[in-house]
């Protein structure tokens, strides 16, 4: 629950905007904000477009007219976020407060329900030599087919104590879920980001950690015994020890009933992290938007997650990123045909088609209310948007906008 | 007094101002800040024009082109200020780290001289039933007339050990004092927020607003005697308990000998807050106008509040406030004429005529001062401020700015 305790603490404004809200405004309005995961980008040549100022987007630039532009800051600036703290920003959330562990994050990615007595790890298959050194710190890639073999095999390893979890995630990738009571997750990475020596041994910063650092410890040898023959695929290393965050919900921080519409597992488990229904929704942007039909009148805050602005950046495909956001903006007229109070289009971070991964490149922001103070924004791009009446601003501010702009905040101080 | 220990906790950009004093360069020079409460807006249908906008205002659009313009957040994007958060943000005040209780304010609106030892309360009348439960909160909303009666009662009620002062302010609103040796102020409201319950009892968080809840429910079991027959003015309840903040004077931070010449009690009490000296200045924006050329000399720094750009908009009415801005703009040359090195118009928050109440909206500034570097604007009104060379920044840099293009400052580090 929110308080004027928690002012002076981390998530301080996220406290703020708790205190702020005005529980005796009738309710009824409904806030969406629409997250074409990537969007941001850049020009292929200096002076050029980038991929959404390349895209025709009559719809996007319609919301662009009539309401109020800008660009976010997804953490700080020249930081470029992992998902995590990406979308922890956009639901309104300090990234910088609140840390999500990869273990935690692996886990959501493969839809692995954590539990409050769980300890997610990230695990790599490696090479070890005779001597028990590491020799390929990945195993020589191995198929996806091959890491769930391998998987399979220490689904056989037990702990005294703890119970263990093992899923395949991708080539050498894979998650341990060490699963007991008072297990901390203050435990060192066993991966020693290098080759010619051994995994590191765990070891616990406090009792609650020591504890789950034996069974890893335990649980490592095992699984070496049981890997024995299997070279190239034949040790493990851990890291990115964590628990499943205590993080307030939405419900609680912002009293948003909050629904979200994501296809893939991380941004389904994102979502969950901070209380949200996570609905079924299909697989296709066209599915998504009939579920956002279909839910319309159960909730006040929408969060629909757009996966292929991302992945075809990532591809460093130019003209496929391009093609994604027309797509996406094709759909603009439906989600606009049900009436939303505060609609919000954005991203989660930029993903340049040029540089083939996330960036630090500030986002484009479209915010349309009847309240908003409209700019002289025509186009929705990243160069209209820095002429935005938004201005440049951290992405977490974007969601006590949309507060504000749907009058659910009460006023600060009389 | 500052200090360097200061930069960590509380007020600790006030701080590193404060130790940037430049105490050596020479004095003469007059910063003013001239504040034109709510002057942000909104145009009633997109794409419009503002109030701002829409006012002929050639003399602040004067300041604009020979100036440098920029929008103000008064507390945090979305955050809609008070008159209190919105004004220490002027005087160059964290309003985060400076809170102003709901007791303190409505005392310094009716003028009642807080001091060390009080803890101030806002009083409702509440109706009673026969059980002593609230059946109108309110109390049906009595005359004024019927609640300067009431309280002129309420003056019989006493306390052991305590001093209780009682003043009316308008219809069923009334301000109590409770003055004494070791009062604290963490003592919860007694208004339940609700109906056909009883008004919940005092009870203090430490030992010293223990004694104040003490005092607190004997106040009003004596009030609810007293006020027996007196239906539907039968019952009170307290909310707000606030101490005077310990706020370090402007003197103390900035060094600045600082005038408030404002009209109405509210703004007078919040620089009072700041260590202002609060000048008799009539009641009219010509009066204040006087009162700043009499006073010219003897000051480093004047606040000017004038209300009526707020009022008018609180009202909903959009060409009163046109107008109010145009009577502001006019007496622009006469305070240019004094030749203050910075002069600054702003607002402390917008109040949009659209929405009939103060809002979130960033807050149109110019500064001017020969040392400011112009920017491309011409006009002053939002939009134009939008492309200000101040860009959007919190409003309580805005002192702090000021002070520099005074050239009041010295270097931060070698």
């Amino acid at each position: 629950m929110c308080g004027i305790a928690l002012i002076a603490g981390p998530g301080a404004s996220e406290a703020l905007f708790c205190q702020m809200l005005d529980a005796l405004r009738p309710r009824g309005d409904v806030e969406e904000v629409l997250v074409a995961d990537g969007l941001g980008g850049l020009p292929l040549e200096p002076g050029g477009k980038t991929e959404l100022e390349t895209a025709h987007t009559p719809n996007l630039d319609g919301l662009a007219r009539e309401g109020t532009c800008g660009l976010s800051l997804p953490v700080l600036p020249g930081i470029t976020p992992g998902s995590g703290p990406g979308h922890l920003g956009l639901f309104g959330y300090d990234p910088l407060q609140h840390r999500i562990g990869r273990g935690i994050l692996e886990a959501l990615g493969i839809n692995f329900p954590v539990g409050a007595r769980d300890v997610a790890a990230r695990g790599n298959f490696c090479t070890l030599d005779g001597a028990g050194h590491i020799t390929d710190r990945r195993a020589g890639r191995p198929t996806t087919e091959r890491c769930a073999a391998m998987c399979q095999k220490l689904k056989q390893v037990k702990v005294p104590g703890v119970e263990t979890f093992v899923e395949p995630v991708r080539e050498h990738r894979f998650v341990v879920v060490f699963r007991g009571d008072g297990l901390g997750d203050a435990v060192n990475d066993t991966d020693p980001q290098a080759t010619g020596v051994a995994p590191l041994p765990a070891k616990g910063a406090d009792a609650a950690s020591q504890k789950t650092a034996e069974a890893v410890n335990r649980w490592v040898a095992e699984a070496t015994k049981v890997l024995k023959g299997d070279a190239p695929t034949n040790g493990v290393t851990l890291r990115g020890f964590a628990r499943y965050p205590k993080i307030e919900t939405m419900q609680e921080v912002y009293g948003l009933k909050s629904a979200a519409i994501a296809v893939y597992p991380m941004y389904r488990g994102l979502a969950r992290l901070v209380g949200m229904d996570v609905v079924d929704c299909g697989s296709t942007l066209a599915d998504q938007v009939k579920t956002l039909e279909r839910l319309w009148k159960d909730y006040d805050f929408f969060f629909l997650h757009y996966k292929y602005t991302d992945s075809t950046g990532e591809d460093g495909n130019f003209a496929a990123k391009v093609d994604m956001i027309q797509r996406f903006d094709a759909v603009i007229p439906q989600v606009r045909a049900l009436g939303p109070d505060v609609l919000i289009v954005t991203g989660d971070h930029s993903t340049p088609s040029k540089l083939k991964s996330h960036s630090w490149h500030p986002v484009p922001v479209v915010l349309w209310a009847k309240t908003c103070r409209t700019d002289a924004v025509t186009e929705f791009g990243e160069s209209h948007c820095l002429r935005g009446g938004l201005g440049q601003f951290p992405a977490m501010y974007l969601l006590p906008l949309a507060m504000a702009h749907a009058q659910r905040l009460a006023k600060y101080g009389a």
